[in-house]
């Protein structure tokens, strides 16, 4: 017998990676490059709550927690949705995790079996349908567009004519940025309330947003999964933290499914988000700072020939249609690094039928990068 | 249609939870409980990787890493192959994990399809086949007991006339603390090779022993998949970060898996084992103190009425075979922990078919608790 890599393992990579790859030998070069393909914040975690943390490090044996989560975390993220969307959320039913990542393993596995089929925008997130594939649930494509604004309606499940177990929505959407409006996002809810369809939630980009603030599913429905992070508003990608609102009947088989699967969220970073969650000045002012891009490059970005912008409501990208402009975005993301030194990402990881003629770009680092990137890209188009 | 919980996500709680609670209880009642049930250092992070770690904090924004891990990270585990194994692992064959509990997911998903069947000890860490059951694998329980020094043998293997796609091997054990000797974990490496058998050789004890040093997989075969974990010898559970070792065609899809079902270990953690890795004084320290521990216990627990103990060769657990006090392990655990304030774990955590008549005692804690818990031992066997 032969010893072999099992076929579920076998997930595409991401092919931003290439971008990133090129991007630091460019700057192991001496270039300098402007990062617009990282989907991460520039910041780090606000600086009351590092210090904060630097104090319990030295203090602390930081063992293991409870599976669930501390409670005083529990009870803060309750509170949020309290204060946030007026949505009695007990912090019951509230489960912290190891990032958003942790997050959607556990809700794939506990709200579906091998073989289920699961309902997702293209484009979108390229992990959900990687881990979904890794688990044996078969991701089911909606193609979406602008008449949308990339996110799935009632409509859009009606017409998909298949059979769906379930449907993720992210609003604020990656890569696109738009935002569900909430009598959309109730329709949502009812019509998969109605179908036996579970609705998972992605709201990783709550709290960054350019107009009303994101709904939450969690204020309107029992039965969804709803998914968060402390990765983006909270500016703590490298922590490793998220949490889900699971419906009441969930939430026991939940934890006993994280006990055995992670044992727990890192305790040091339980604590940080905790004290980030106070942290609210120097976060607004991590949002004021993507607005302030987002105007920069809503300005720059059609002068430089993108000017096929998604509405980006929210989160911290603007997706572009390119097609006047290539009709292979991994080739063309690679010239425009190569040519001008800005980094950015092919929409062919977001979506795999269309995503040839989009790109991604990422306003989440410095409005001097932004400048500086917006200028070089208009001087590449003349 | 009914929204439900799907079949594969009811893996049942640790048993041992229920003693947590119950000894939570008491304190809050305000009595001294003395911990043998954790399996968890009682020590933090070492000192000065916690200084260290501390500026860190306040000066970097920390955040993703590459899925496999800081590669300064992936360089020192490759030395410590090195210098401990005398074992030539190159870092481009290890990846960081979010615990030892990230790289059994990634493992069971990348060498197992759905239906394989994976040969494991009984008693054992009950995560193995709740994850792997999670994941559509299934569990072959291998019945083993004090002949084999309840560990597989080739023999076992042999004799247990199933197919089997995979083995695991845990040296030193939880919950027995016995260790593989160098000749049987050759003859088991080879055996599987021969039979096309993936062999996952679980290594998060290692450096914890009282006799000879343990042996690595990594220095016998290739093709077994490695798995250690900072949690145990490195005094840091909390952090959640270990690493896996992987065959060398397997290192790519497990790195692809890795970014789409992790993104990456915790950054911070990462750190903090590089900076643990060079503090082998208060490490060592730490040993010393749990092989005091094992003296004093291995003393006192028969005199209690535990004559029937597994040779702990290694780890931080002494398994008590208690057959001749109670058929019943949990109502036992229950009952010493009421009349004693001594808490441990029933066996029925680690084995289904055996463990009720055995008990789990943790001597990770410190000596004089160790030495309190004896003492009230004894007085309750009176």
């Amino acid at each position: 017998m032969v010893l072999t890599v099992a076929d579920r393992a076998k997930v595409p990579p991401f092919i931003v990676m290439d971008v990133m790859s090129a991007a630091a030998a460019r700057e192991a070069a001496g270039a300098r490059v402007l990062h617009l393909e990282v989907g991460q914040p520039g910041t780090g975690l606000p600086r009351r709550a590092a210090e904060k943390l630097a104090r319990l490090i030295e203090t602390e044996p930081l063992g293991y927690t409870v599976a669930l989560g501390i409670p005083a975390l529990r009870e803060r993220i309750a509170r949020h949705y309290r204060e946030a969307h007026g949505a009695d959320v007990p912090p019951e039913r509230i489960l912290v995790t190891t990032g958003s990542s942790a997050a959607f393993q556990l809700a794939f596995l506990a709200a579906f079996p091998a073989g289920a089929r699961v309902g997702l925008a293209a484009p979108g997130y390229p992990a959900y349908r990687h881990i979904l594939s890794a688990l044996g649930v078969e991701p089911v494509i909606l193609p979406v567009g602008p008449e949308t604004r990339y996110q799935p309606t009632v409509e859009v499940l009606e017409a998909c004519g298949e059979r769906l177990d379930g449907l993720i929505v992210a609003s604020p959407s990656n890569p696109t940025g738009t935002v569900v409006p909430p009598d959309a996002m109730r329709a949502l809810a009812r019509s998969c309330e109605d179908r036996g369809i579970r609705l998972i939630s992605d709201e990783i980009y709550h709290g960054i947003v350019y107009g009303e603030p994101a709904v939450s599913a969690a204020g309107l429905t029992e039965t969804a999964i709803v998914i968060n992070s402390f990765s983006k508003y909270y500016s703590m990608t490298g922590w490793r933290l998220g949490w889900l609102v699971a419906p009441p009947d969930m939430i026991r088989p939940l934890e006993c499914l994280a006990q055995n699967m992670f044992i727990s969220a890192p305790t040091l970073s339980q604590y940080a988000g905790l004290y980030a969650m106070d942290c609210t000045e120097e976060l607004e002012a991590n949002v004021a700072r993507y607005a302030a891009n987002r105007a920069l490059l809503l300005e720059a970005l059609p002068a430089a020939g993108f000017d096929r912008l998604a509405p980006a409501d929210g989160a911290f990208y603007l997706y572009a249609d390119v097609s006047r402009l290539t009709n292979d975005s991994p080739d063309f993301c690679r010239r425009m690094l190569a040519e001008t030194g800005v980094a950015a990402t092919p929409g062919l990881d977001f979506d795999a039928a269309q995503g040839h003629r989009f790109v991604r770009f990422s306003f989440a680092g410095s409005t001097e990068d932004m400048a500086e990137a917006a200028r070089r890209l208009q001087a590449w188009a003349k």
